[in-house]
């Protein structure tokens, strides 16, 4: 089955509605900036590199019937992109995107309205191509980190869905599956939102990975039962000193992979690396509705009124991670020193 | 609102069947040691102390009926003992409280049936009253090892519904809560079958006491934000040198605390201690039906044919344990040296 989770068909962007699945696929029609808003906000897109993508074309929708002078477009993107950066604060691909796009505008500001418009939509088609790219290439690189029979423990999902193509995480796992046999997944579930039993179970299957499924609390008996060779996960956003804030759950792991002495690994492209912050402090921790957590496959679970702890994400710091694959290749500790050597990649 | 886990009429055994809580209060009735069984089985009562006295009873259902002889009575017993223990391998609770009905009847085996009957009752009612001295014994103890504005973590339900009364881990939270100022605690709501969502939370807030209530992957990241002052869980079975079965995810936050430097407390009576199994290696693992994983509330969330593991409980080692609370005192490592020493307690 093909599926993308966004794409432009040259009048409007269609979206996956990712809330839906493992059961319906069903696309949303995305008209404007708050349409795209909110499929970012809801969750209708979610993972770090598609939310990028989306935010993209939303600057794209929100400027192109734009109807007056190149200065007053300048200002009406800057109001967008702080319009759609808003929309979820942890990811720093959103940010990121919406940057490439305000800046390219900026580099060319003195040019007329009509072709403002053009490059817009060409940064955002580019931004779409370079993440599969970068994607396949996360894959080549963290493939090497693993060998025959290894079985690797992923939390959320990192496929195809959280990005355009082949996914960050899931693309060192689906490497792997294609260049080793006896490769095997441990998925975890990951509430509240279930992004590992109804997203990546889904990619598992549709890409025939042999795969368990465990709810978030058996990670560390699988771990302690020897079943773990490794573990990869993607990245919202990664500090200068490494420190990284991913879904909740994965500081969780971190730690109890260095308990258990298995490798911990992240998985993500160069645009999660936020070069304007030295440590995961900085990052801004999404808190979602307590819904999610009282709620799980949309009913109810705990007494009504009972209060609690929504963080959607966590920090791992630095010293708990064993390496970060990007697709420049694979970054060692000490990150402070080997993540800004990334910035004179002429690749970046 | 007044509950009761089980309560035994004179005639029937009424058990309070926790499947459809928090929101429905629906009582099954046992009228055979078969009621018991699937009632122990499918979960409509569970937590270790309560179906050891779920178990006794189920002992007693199956004898007031019996119509022959002294020996024929015994057989009968034992065949019935086995039968109730098969219905779920890890609590000990269970063996130990057929066994006392099956002891009792050994010790007076010369005697008539129609003694035996009575003394397999009243054997019966004796364990539902020790339950609930015990655990209030437990709340006691427990209790001293906090103090004002502490942050209670736990996991899973250890409450009255997993027991007689006041509960295991409960009752050091209640006892504390009674005690201190400030008392607060984040429960986690122990996938996959919710006990903590459903079932501690309901407990919490019958009880007035302040609680977040977080799914179990964001433990981790509220440790490292220094929320917790310490852990309590309850425990399923007790090896002698201090390795303990208790819930998917107790061994998680185990490690976790160690990590984090925070205490880390298993409250149980004594009757959950195995005397019999020198290491957690001995303790069987119950593993239950796929369904619970693949569904949450009663909900499929994950693809159709998608494998799991589903172990229900882990094996947390005794040397992250500070300490184990039980009703004759905290027993604190050496567990092989101090536990032992529980054997000649004259209130064993």
């Amino acid at each position: 089955m093909e599926y993308r989770s966004i794409y432009f068909d040259g009048d409007v962007v269609h979206i996956l509605d990712q809330r839906y699945l493992p059961f319906d696929i069903t696309y949303c029609v995305c008209n404007n900036e708050k349409d795209i808003f909110d499929a970012i906000r809801e969750m209708k897109i979610r993972g770090a590199p598609a939310i990028g993508v989306a935010a993209a074309y939303g600057m794209y929708l929100g400027l192109r019937d734009f109807d007056g002078d190149s200065n007053d477009f300048v200002e009406k993107a800057k109001e967008l992109k702080s319009y759609l950066d808003s929309a979820r604060p942890t990811a720093v691909n959103l940010a990121w995107a919406t940057k490439r796009i305000l800046d390219k505008i900026l580099e060319n500001k003195n040019n007329d309205v009509f072709l403002l418009k053009k490059l817009v939509l060409d940064e955002a088609k580019k931004i779409e191509e370079e993440d599969a790219e970068r994607n396949y290439k996360i894959g080549e690189y963290g493939s090497e980190l693993f060998s025959d029979n290894d079985t690797i423990m992923t939390i959320c999902n990192t496929g195809a869905l959280a990005t355009v193509k082949y996914g960050t995480a899931f693309s060192v796992i689906k490497r792997s599956y294609e260049k080793y046999t006896g490769i095997n997944v441990i998925a975890l579930e990951t509430r509240p939102y279930l992004q590992g039993a109804r997203l990546t179970a889904f990619e598992l299957k549709e890409a025939g990975i042999p795969f368990k499924l465990i709810t978030d609390n058996m990670s560390a008996f699988v771990m302690q039962k020897g079943l773990v060779s490794g573990i990869v996960t993607g990245a919202d956003r990664i500090a200068l000193n490494g420190d990284t804030a991913n879904k909740v759950g994965t500081y969780m792991l971190a730690v109890l992979a260095y308990y258990h002495k298995i490798p911990f690994y992240v998985a993500a492209p160069i645009s999660t690396i936020d070069f304007s912050i030295e440590t995961g402090k900085k990052i801004p921790i999404e808190e979602r509705s307590l819904d999610e957590v009282t709620h799980c496959g949309g009913k109810r679970i705990a007494p009504y009124d009972t209060e609690v702890y929504n963080f959607s994400f966590d920090i791992t710091p630095h010293e708990l991670i064993t390496a970060i694959i990007t697709d420049l290749g694979v970054v060692y500790p000490p990150f402070k020193k080997n993540l800004r050597k990334l910035l004179s990649n002429p690749n970046r």
